[in-house]
């Protein structure tokens, strides 16, 4: 259940794509992801540093709770997922227990799969282009996801761990 | 979203199902359902009269959430209810969001239809046999459903409001 995340500011999807697709990168999938973000009735989810989303993509719905971030570098974190067949009744109850919807995040998700990585390339409504590199299993090392980004051409400095939701509430 | 229910002890199932089986009742199914009730991280939900509960039955996976009671007879309350397909992740997720678990409650339920109505048939584990009527479009009235149950041969005198969940915490 650990997410082994980073993410990085890009100027150039189309760049990365070329260099994900020369290192041999597997297409696997676009879709417009609708991200609602939810407030807790108890905690200070921005001090807690954690997440309730409820995700849309392709007509399908998922209910994802984001554990605090585990290190300095990436955006690691505990991640526990579940679809829900029906994410009006799944936000009706999240209301009546104290929930509060924050803010909606939209974004284009482009999806490669290189040798032990996932490779997200974002564009994000109201914020710009991203890529998000995911680890599939086993160890994490912060150099390692750094040293896969500079391989695909991307400035490490760039390297973010506000989430999308962090970055568009400090724009607003 | 309105559940119109109405519940009572009986001491004898088979009479109430024969008794519903000669007013036509039409057999919809038999199952095992496992309820865990959770408790909320800010609100009483016993003072507050609400419940969140996760119900496994026949392999399958829903969460509810139930208002307050709305009369003074009935167990008639507002519930929205939504399938998830992994209840382990689910309860994970409930649990980060600082929900825990107060007791579980076993049943097997047999169900009928009667016009208008479907009629449950519990037997509960550690409390006994109750039958429950739920009304399955329209308005309500706690007169026609104390008429019905009297019709299936019950004491109107031994409805019961309360949850089985309260039911179980009053035993312990």
């Amino acid at each position: 259940m650990l997410e082994i995340e980073a993410k990085a500011e890009v100027d150039d999807l189309e760049a990365v794509r070329e260099a994900v697709l020369r290192r041999g990168g597997a297409f696997l999938g676009r879709e417009v992801q609708r991200d609602v973000y939810f407030a807790h009735p108890k905690r200070d989810f921005a001090e807690t540093d954690e997440a309730l989303r409820m995700r849309e993509a392709g007509g399908r719905f998922f209910l994802t709770y984001k554990g605090p971030k585990l290190d300095r570098e990436t955006k690691t974190r505990e991640e526990f997922e579940v679809e829900v067949f029906d994410a009006g009744n799944a936000e009706e109850i999240l209301h009546r227990l104290g929930f509060r919807r924050v803010l909606e995040v939209r974004k284009t998700r482009e999806s490669y799969r290189l040798p032990g990585y996932r490779v997200m390339l974002d564009e994000v409504e109201g914020l710009g282009s991203f890529v998000e590199l995911e680890k599939e299993a086993g160890d994490y090392s912060p150099q390692e996801m750094a040293d896969l980004f500079k391989d695909l051409g991307i400035d490490p400095a760039r390297m973010e761990r506000r989430s999308y939701l962090e970055l568009l509430l400090e724009k607003i």
